[in-house]
């Protein structure tokens, strides 16, 4: 009989806890499209606080908070971003960029740690003086924590050096920071001090913070100025959005530094148990936060273990409810591992995780 | 002294009510992107019910609500929307389906009943032998009630009829139904009949229903497939949004049919009394839902009034919180009214509307 | 037997001369793309003085000037452009502004002599308080002569007058001078006169000029780079282009004003022998230029004509080959002609013209 | 004293023969915006049967071409296309596909040798389950010869296996084949062979083949009647364009592949003079076709040059006029050789060749 459910399909799926549902029921509100509601300007008054920038602006999503920053620093037609080839930007958000915005991606390889490196990075902005056949770069887009690569934090020194290639250059820096609390957290420097270097930086309300709804993006007022505009003409502009805006706020004015601290030591905990399994593999040293990547070993790598994975062993350091994690397996074909028979099990034990197909959508 | 307060700026300004912060404090969530969350679903699920169609999408706003239903509708490049020249999408989005969505406009003049004309309609279709120099019409758009031409509702007679036009020519039919409601209540007729003939429906839940944020947009279900899939691109698509739903599904459920009837004769009632004062000229006839237009007369039509207006005539009828309306002052330049002092004298009173440059975004 | 044909389909089907053809052959070329070759080089300079602007670039067809001028007035996204309604931009050009180019076009309608009332032109910039909800308004663009309103001239005083509302508001002003040529000849000022207030204007080579093939458009150095590069990213940057640049420096050296009036004379008695023709009628105070616009009667007016049209008293003043001009036979459904059957008997006469479905579009 | 120039500056650089002139002078033409032009018919036509498919588009430059393709095959908003992260439509057409085509590009590393390997190809497809939130993949694009990658030769069975890739996933297949024809030859294959797996192709008439300006598309009529119409919203309709086949169809009538043979054999002559130099190295075997790529060898691999190369040893070689190649030099910061010098030097003894800026524009 499972007593207690870990759900561990995405560090989205969290709910609202009863004090932002409190928050939401009394949050004083009215129109924001009218910019008078006075919640959602405490909420990005607050924010910018804390990331150290002139002003911020609360959007739907993570992903909007990315394409608006992408389009305000590219505003002009004919714009290059040079990106991580395995950013959330390029990979996991519809190609919006172009198909909305008809910005040009340049992608860099990203390393097993999230990082790019900084001479493939200025290799691939556009000499201007070949402008007849080239787009024009504007800006460079960092990643952090970096979800595909597992969860790795970028360092204030990477961080700053990529701003310096910016400034030498003329460009922009962007740090999609849907989890740069996570970074700040498992870095142990203060979350301003990552971004002190960007131009803008988008941080997600509703993955570790907890909060139901929505990203908030900082930058110069300028910056905000614009993208507020352009959040409207994208449908992004909401009335009475303190209602929204007040649970995220109860999510960082609790102590989200312990909060999130305990969600990487479980993962790192998790990350162990599921080593010692046979059949599985994790590379523990690459946990930083809260994503754990385990590789079902192919037939040749396994002597003896049964056609479907029996997860008891790695729930035992699980038994909490609110651990905002990601779990990915990867499955290959000649692993003797059979997802649909995983998934059944794992749900057995209280462990919810999600298929594959889905996973990849869920970063 | 001022015991009560009108808000008059807009019928986007109103506050959720106690019912539905309970309900938003209380609502049974889950992660929408994943499509798991039960109150946006039963949301949906109403809504495209009550409207007669298939499928719902919850949207942030009813820009984005209109932008992805042209753009689903318009989904290859080179396309054409007929549309209203003093329609809301033209007029006060952003322009975003050309500048988002590379979609052509063709503007046809609206009446001041908020029609076109169905010949003006039919010659605007771009001939398809013209292919070589002529974008490809694929939809005509229709708002219902029609906010620019005063709230005028459009009659299931003619919406049928730029049906049959549309269907004739192998068109889409768009209504934006900000406030199809209110059309549906001043009418007679069942909402689902004005929208009987149309492939898509974009509904307004925050401005006369009352809800704090988002619109529904209603269509077959692969135009709502496509819907979702766009909504995620554009950044619409938020995680745990049941609580915003469940604020939406109380004033669904509340008796809205009795609601707005009492708006509409509430701004009747203030049409009557703006009318009667100097130096002011209100259509009554015209006023059919909860928009009201006044004119300040010019020097040459005013014999005798103060350099400033006094409300006080018209406050009477009004002294009850929840009228969701919206009421324009057209001050020309030659006629005596001042808007500054206009303004002032309605605070006074407890009236609050909004100035001139504010009044002409609320819409 | 017909001995002479007059071809009257467009003044876009104009054969080059012999001494066009000659220039071709013998042109000295480099590749125009690397900025190399003379006779291009030679042209846009040519032109560019005549034209009274610093600059000058050869484009593949008059849309493309149109379009890459339009782009970059309006290279920031969100951008609007004030245009008339009957307009060839709007018209013929496939919508690419936005389609392509993601500009939003706002209409003001066309007078039957092709101006826009400059108050309505006025009243359609965006007010910039109200950038939350509008597109930003950052051109308008004239047609002089305009086509669809049958060749009529634009004045050197109107042109001013919109360029005065252009500067007073911070606009572009951009000026489709496909047949700028007719209206200096036909007003009888310099052509540079009737573009002095604008910052961009295209003129046609392949019209009334008679080359074989291409556009020019003329700015300040400054645009003409962005143009410059904007046509190579369209794909319009060519090669050994001065092969074509030949032909139209030819075009340009030869006498075009004293060519261009003859036409003009010969469009006048051309509608004026339409005009004494049963069953048609031409307003022939309206053919200022080469464009005759000839409607056919509908059956209450003509009491008596066979059912098909005799065209035999018309074609006497158009014994001669180079006649640049359109002529439009407007056929109403209850007129007693029948489109085929004139095409037939016209043809018979060696008179060339165009049935219906292409004649819209070609100009 | 220079007694013969060779041009090495690109192969676009080359000027029309006496042949090519003649026929533009003496060439049939007429409107083609129309369909009437007869030579640009014939060169369609021509260049549709040698190529194998049943259709084609005269266009006026390569980047057209490409752009018009991708476009085609994208018609519908929120596609990507997987193409060489090297490749000619990535690095030198300013992000057309993506500032003007709205096109998501997904890049793939490019081999040395042009190819991409097919099962990162294939993993660069994007999964259809995961639609909300991935761009649609629509196409592949394939370059033959790949400029970028010294004009190597993809062969019949890797294109053919491209081809079955895009097959099984219900993509296209575009191949880029501006030097399609040296590829034909090097490989000693018929053209058609190497596009036969392709939905649609671009050849270059400026490159190897000579003609002044243009380039052809090639593909089914679906696919050509949708290409016209976009070539004229981009602006490439031409009017007489008659002028400009008729040199292409000289070109084409003439024995091109004798020609490039030649190309081929002299640019071979050319690496292997370079590689004997001094302070250059060149891949002698990568030369397949006509264009060469010389490394200046840096401080530490070179003993004893002098601060400036001395081009004699490799002009002999080169004594002849219509060699249609590239030349690269990859001068790195710490070789010993300067641009500027080399230029210089290599001018008086009749070399052409471009300074670095403009020669990575000019592939």
């Amino acid at each position: 009989m499972v007593t207690r459910t870990v759900d561990l399909r995405s560090d989205t799926v969290t709910k609202p806890t009863e004090a932002m549902r409190a928050a939401m029921a009394s949050a004083e509100v009215d129109d924001d499209v009218l910019m008078h509601d006075p919640t959602a300007f405490r909420l990005e008054t607050e924010m910018a606080k804390v990331m150290g920038k002139e002003a911020g602006l609360f959007v739907p999503s993570g992903t909007m908070g990315n394409l608006i920053s992408v389009l305000v620093h590219c505003e002009i037609r004919g714009s290059e971003v040079i990106i991580g080839d395995n950013s959330h930007i390029h990979i996991y958000e519809n190609g919006g960029i172009s198909t909305i915005g008809g910005v040009h991606p340049r992608t860099v390889k990203n390393n097993q740690d999230g990082t790019m490196d900084i001479d493939l990075i200025e290799a691939a902005i556009r000499d201007p003086k070949g402008e007849i056949v080239y787009p024009t770069t504007r800006l460079i887009c960092l990643e952090n924590t970096h979800a595909n690569c597992g969860g790795r934090c970028l360092s204030v020194e990477y961080t700053d050096s990529v701003g310096e290639i910016a400034k030498k250059h003329g460009l922009k820096l962007h740090i999609d920071g849907a989890r740069i609390f996570n970074a700040a957290v498992a870095l142990g420097v203060p979350v301003r001090r990552l971004v002190q270097a960007a131009d803008s930086a988008s941080v997600c309300l509703s993955k570790g913070l907890g909060a139901p709804v929505g990203s908030v993006i900082v930058g110069s007022k300028e910056f905000i100025k614009k993208a507020r505009r352009l959040r409207k003409t994208l449908g992004g502009g909401m009335r009475q959005v303190g209602v929204l805006c007040a649970a995220a706020l109860v999510a960082l004015q609790e102590n989200v530094l312990v909060m999130l601290d305990g969600d990487h030591k479980k993962a790192k905990l998790l990350a162990e148990g599921l080593n010692q399994l046979k059949g599985l593999r994790v590379d523990v040293d690459a946990v930083e936060t809260n994503i754990v990547r385990a590789v079902a070993l192919s037939q040749s790598h396994v002597s003896n273990t049964t056609s479907c994975f029996n997860p008891t062993p790695f729930t035992k350091p699980l038994n909490y409810i609110d651990f905002d994690a990601l779990v990915y397996f990867e499955i290959t074909e000649d692993s003797k591992l059979d997802a649909a028979c995983l998934l059944k099990k794992l749900e057995e034990h209280g462990v919810l995780v999600m298929p594959e197909s889905s996973t990849s959508l869920d970063v």
